[in-house]
């Protein structure tokens, strides 16, 4: 058993999209096994007192956000256009996210529905979206949709979303490594660096 | 006249310690000169309804921020030690630094008020311990501290500060090449770049 890296993000997070496309070449090249660990902000944010992004909160950091994004997909030869809403929910994408996580899928999936939100702007929240992301990976929407709606992963979203706030973690992406956390998509290099020293030592 | 990098940064703040530790021997390998342009966060704060630092608001991003900050100045070779205050009074050094910018020695005093704050845990605000930058620069304290106070200083930190955020700085460190905002010490290489590529250009 090799080193390996948690990777929290959330679909709604704008910055998690780099960090999502980026994460698994670059943790293979350092020889670091990535675990996709969806979970949502929502909750966490409204432990800080916001009911919206602070990206949309503080207008001034949102339009600086925006631009960033930008042009760091374009240095990273990434794709990107604004969505013409955010944040979108990603409730539902994150429950599918966790049964693709058990089942080995989760990279597929989480950046294809990254690709739906930040590149070809659709809604996230809708099931006709996801069923196409899905459908797309080779699989059928219907039992996943009906798995993702029972109890036993909603409880698990929950639980996930709780072990983040007990890491530390209050924003997205974030990196956990060895118990050391690393926020933002600039920390990926980081955080994989970290956690190649960890099996070095 | 070759490409120019505006650096805008706070005393208080604990990532501009970094930047400024970094900026010069960057730019200059890139052909970059760079502009100092010391600023106070206070008023962008209050105005965003913040009044203190968004690390002590949050604690989870400020617990964050302190042990990243740590590992990052490790990993640059930055001598580093957690202040027992924070954050601490700039103004008068930010109103130092800007008859230091008129005169030439903005860096070299800049950098050596934020090693008495984030290695030697001093108060910033203490003119004895200004003096004693001052003196360790070759200068005199007393002349500087009656311009200091003087009301065109004054008036040119309220504008400095104005002019940040007609930029749309809302943090520090913020970096500005031919109109375009980085923010935050991770953003000084991209910043750094663009300006080099707008002489190229």
């Amino acid at each position: 058993m090799g080193p390996t890296l948690e990777f929290w993000y959330e679909f709604a997070s704008t910055y998690s999209y780099p960090a999502a496309a980026r994460i698994e070449p670059l943790a293979a090249a350092a020889g670091v096994s990535v675990v996709w660990r969806p979970f949502l902000l929502g909750p966490i944010f409204a432990r800080q007192g916001w009911s919206d992004s602070p990206f949309n909160i503080y207008p001034a950091k949102g339009q600086y956000m925006w631009r960033d994004l930008e042009r760091l997909c374009a240095r990273e030869g990434l794709p990107f256009r604004r969505p013409s809403a955010f944040p979108r929910n990603g409730l539902i994408a994150a429950r599918i996210a966790l049964i693709a996580a058990e089942e080995g899928w989760c990279g597929d999936f989480s950046r294809a529905v990254y690709r739906a939100n930040f590149v070809a702007d659709q809604d996230i929240a809708d099931l006709r979206v996801l069923g196409a992301v899905i459908e797309s990976l080779g699989r059928k929407p219907a039992p996943l949709f009906e798995s993702a709606g029972a109890p036993a992963i909603k409880d698990k979203l929950r639980a996930q979303t709780e072990a983040a706030m007990s890491r530390g973690i209050f924003g997205a992406p974030s990196f956990v490594a060895g118990g050391e956390l690393f926020w933002g998509n600039d920390r990926l290099e980081p955080a994989i660096e970290w956690a190649k020293e960890l099996r070095a030592a």
